[in-house]
């Protein structure tokens, strides 16, 4: 489940460093724990935190387990269920079910560093999560220490 | 879609600073991104960490697009229709619904500063979430520099 | 409401600090706001943000009243309602209900610290969320000066 096209590329402002990820379907969990984990080794930092934030309308970030591929595509079809893409919706796009499911995963996730490292549970992954993919998008990823 | 009614007063506690919001509606998203984004740019933070929590327990916080206001009309209707009004809830006050929507959107949420501005995506704008309204709110405003 | 067997060992690695949770049902709301209060006034912290991070992929960490007992259990209820724990799922664990939920509640919370207290609303508890229970688990605590 490692896919293509991801890596770090320069700061775009300042100390905030960004991730850029590649989708391949509407509705897609992309795991991104490898990439944000190189960020934290790479920054030095000891002991402190890591902020991540999703800056897309129709994208969220979740932590969740990648041992089991069928965990991340049973939470993107349960979501689909949830929100199906046609309902009621007023908005023209088409992406109404992309907008509602970002704020119900949420764009924005804290972990905690020590020892270099981030701080996660042995099942926990990191994933980007697409609502109206395919497409090319970003993570912003922003350290801070204690 | 500007509320009337939203300023920041002094801060309530040591470095918080407390924006407060006036909803009109039971289930209402109210823009706040410019008052947020004020407050950054009055604590003279150039790289850091907007923390944004709601003291409330029947709103929350998200960030989502506002360019389509019908966007944030489908979030509220989407959200009215998962968990609504009526239910068989056992909690007394007939706001059940309010609560459970404020753990699902949550209420908090963490967004990079950079060159002294919040790091948000060409649509994102920040939004207080009521849902048991119309009612005078608050967002508590916490900066931590990088 | 008070669970037994909540304690803070001594921290698991550098300044994270680690409280143990233990659950008694598969889906259960679990108050922790005095033991995480506990570790803020330990450290010390005058300024700053207590960041909550559960380690676990089939729980979460909620903010909500627990004034009235009857608003956990509603948000207990329906939450199984919106994702009941039998349904097309894939996972052959029989818990995808219970990574779907971790997703839709989120594992990651950030609470400003003032005056050395956490600053809560009113009504405000802090929930660990079990949703595969019943189980022993654990909140990471990483505090932030400001």
């Amino acid at each position: 489940m490692k896919p293509a096209g991801q890596h770090a590329k320069q700061p775009a402002r300042g100390l905030t460093r960004v991730l850029e990820v590649k989708t391949a379907r509407r509705t897609e969990l992309v795991e991104i724990t490898r990439e944000v984990e190189k960020l934290v080794v790479e920054s030095g930092c000891q002991s402190g935190v890591c902020h991540l934030h999703v800056p897309h309308t129709t994208a969220g970030i979740t932590i969740n387990e990648n041992d089991d591929p069928d965990v991340p595509r049973d939470i993107e079809a349960a979501l689909d269920r949830l929100v199906p893409k046609d309902g009621p919706y007023k908005h023209w796009e088409g992406n109404a079910d992309s907008h509602i499911k970002s704020t119900i995963v949420g764009c924005t996730q804290s972990v905690p560093i020590e020892g270099g490292r981030l701080v996660l549970g042995k099942w926990q992954a990191i994933f980007f999560c697409e609502f109206d993919g395919p497409r090319d998008r970003q993570v912003n990823v922003k350290i801070i220490r204690a």
